[in-house]
């Protein structure tokens, strides 16, 4: 992409409005701009990050033999009824009346919604278990939206269901979604510890927050120290085996938020016991029958009974890990995207646009570049080189590419990583050789 | 993906609520389901399909040089009001209260939000023209929602923005529309008419609809009959050349919708005349400053002069198309979908789904077709074969590969070609290799 003919408008200044570092990058880098109160829209730079996340947790979601589908975001009230859950909202859920004087509204999560299909589809436990995610837009009318995208209104998240023909099936279920998780964060470079999380009236162990840690945090966090030094690299899953181990080895040790602390088993642990803020950026819940029930979702087992399928949910906040990976990625200068979601690879630095040994020796390499399938954005702004080094850390890109006229002259240019600071003046073909191997 | 894992809740009988047949169609082959009136969640079937012709678009849109981004689906109704539309809008929009009784919609499309958008961001002439689009639901609040996904309430819809200096480098950026388009509707098989369409109080000649002809078409339209004879194929373009000609050899003929018919005119063309009904699928409309003025979007000239900002609007009707596909490529077996868009290219019948030997060489096949990189949807469920056979042509992948136990015995498989029916005898490997070819 050239920057000149790009939609890339950086901001010099901080913005007033922004209280968190992420939300100040977003803003500068031209990620994103405010709607309104808690509504964004998506600049072009800012939305390929956002698919990029997203398709790295649908790559995770397929592998584990989840299945995309796409609810709608206006749902009716009175599927909301049935489960009771209509009444029960609080003001959060943003409640609409349709033409026809029917009352709406726009969904929070879709429990209600993926339950009413499953019932109406699956008969049979042959079509059992049944794992379903959607990646849409969602509504919580906060009444306090602040951190940008962070606790935004209109937010994007993924939402995943599982059916089981009973608790203990729905355990393998629930499993793998913990380990594609484990998965997830590993790609997005984040280093995220699983919390046990409430499980409201049902009780038992299989609720879990996944938190990033970040002094930005909105709330605080106990967790064993040993945490912070977990291997969390990507590791490669065989989903159909047993994959308690490897739940059992993120859960014994004791890390937990806020409502869950148990202040005298923390009084134990001495100095092995690590507080911090943190960020929730996935949340897995198994939950039973709790809407199963009153929604009548049952299937007929081998023996011809008939049972209600148990479920669980889980949640990971695609909008929000944005910001997420902003809050654990980035220095004085700006952002710094792990390569696995950078929206370019490379940032090509024309020092001298508008010279024509330059513009010629840039549109090369861009294209080179380009042919060897590698994402770059050139700047080609008519501007000082100042405002360009500035603009190119502000982004953070993972390679910043630099040509002047004095390197051409002898076929050399700069190869600066944006995340180690590391300059190596070199040729061009080596450069290209670099970028193109790495 | 083997169906017994999948989510394909088939149908055998014709819904009764269905009156056209992309909207039976899409519900029998478990496409969609409907949440509420006019509102349907995908499932995974059906997603794929709405996927695919999404990328089709974004593929399209990107090579002419247009932005991806995201604007949001609740709007502020204040920013309506600026250009006056928050009153002259009719009850299709859906107007919400939030908690703190801001006004605020669903947005229906999004002319106010790009301009505040652009307007904000952009002051000099160097960084235009722009030309940005974004792919979002958005909702109309029909009276009388009806024909599936194809007049639906929440309905997916691309529409693009164009932002120049006057009104002449506008036919230059809606050219580029008009051609992309025409590439889009090609790769999804359609043959779409472009037609004159209303500009509006404006006036000029830079409104067309894109039509595809179907008996369950909404409107009559009338053309000449040169038309149906026209070149759809893909071309090769090149969006900085002068697009002039190609605009004009699809538009110098005469085309109409309902509203734009010209009977004098037509009771010359005699024989030439074809009327039928349409389906609009695209519209493109260039309309000035009509929101730039009130709204305030400028920029400086090179000279320091201040002009405001000459814009058009184009859409792209993506969850429409899937229907629209639907009604131009089907027969009585069920639906036949084009190669560019099937959400499987290969269907593999496993006639006796139990059986060792059929088992084991399809999922050889199966396997083998997988590394070749082919989408390949196994039927593994232990039901009847004519179950299997009527699935298959009802869902409508392009080839079926049909492995039964007469025929492994002696390494033979039969090869169906949906779109056709011819059906072939041969060799797996043979079968492998010409579906890895074609």
């Amino acid at each position: 992409m050239r920057l000149s003919r790009y939609f890339l408008p950086t901001l010099k200044e901080n913005p007033a409005e922004a209280q968190v570092t992420s939300h100040r990058l977003m803003l500068r880098a031209g990620m994103v701009r405010q709607s309104s109160a808690g509504i964004y829209s998506w600049l072009p730079f800012g939305y390929k990050v956002l698919m990029n996340i997203q398709r790295i947790v649908e790559e995770e979601q397929d592998a584990m033999g989840c299945h995309q589908m796409l609810m709608p975001t206006i749902q009716a009230a009175d599927l909301w009824r049935e489960s009771g859950r209509y009444d029960a909202y609080g003001p959060e859920m943003l409640r609409i009346r349709d033409r026809h004087d029917r009352d709406m509204l726009y969904g929070p999560t879709n429990e209600e919604q993926i339950t009413e299909i499953f019932r109406d589809a699956v008969k049979s436990y042959r079509d059992v278990p049944s794992l379903l995610y959607h990646i849409q837009w969602k509504f919580r009318d906060e009444v306090r939206p602040r951190f940008g995208v962070m606790r935004g209104r209109e937010f994007l998240m993924k939402d995943a269901y599982s059916f089981d023909m009973d608790d203990e099936s729905g355990r393998i279920s629930y499993n793998k979604f913990f380990v594609s998780y484990l998965r997830i964060y590993a790609r997005l470079g984040l280093k995220v510890i699983p919390m046990a999380a409430d499980t409201g009236p049902i009780g038992g162990d299989m609720s879990h927050e996944f938190l990033i840690l970040a002094k930005t945090g909105e709330s605080e966090i106990a967790c064993h120290k040993d945490f912070l030094e977990m291997d969390w690299a990507e590791r490669e899953i065989d989903f159909d085996s047993d994959l308690q181990p490897i739940v059992d080895q993120f859960t014994t040790k004791y890390a937990a938020t806020d409502e869950k602390r148990d202040l005298e088993h923390e009084s134990t642990l001495g100095d092995d016991l690590v507080t911090a803020r943190g960020i929730e950026v996935g949340h897995i819940f198994h939950f039973g029958t709790k809407y199963s029930d009153p929604l009548g979702a049952r299937v007929t087992t081998a023996d011809g009974d008939e049972v209600t399928v148990s479920m669980g949910s889980y949640g990971v906040g695609v909008s929000r890990l944005v910001g997420a990976v902003i809050e654990a990625s980035h220095d004085d200068d700006g952002i710094i995207w792990p390569e696995s979601i950078a929206p370019f690879k490379v940032g090509l630095i024309n020092l001298k646009s508008g010279d024509e040994a330059c513009d010629s020796a840039c549109l090369g390499m861009y294209n080179d570049l380009r042919k060897a399938g590698i994402d770059v954005l050139m700047d080609d702004r008519e501007i000082r080189a100042g405002g360009k080094f500035a603009d190119m850390d502000l982004i953070g890109l993972p390679w910043q590419l630099i040509a002047g006229p004095r390197g051409l002259k002898d076929g050399m240019v700069e190869l600066k990583n944006r995340a180690t600071g590391e300059r190596e003046d070199m040729s061009i073909d080596s450069a290209i050789a670099k970028l193109t191997a790495s």
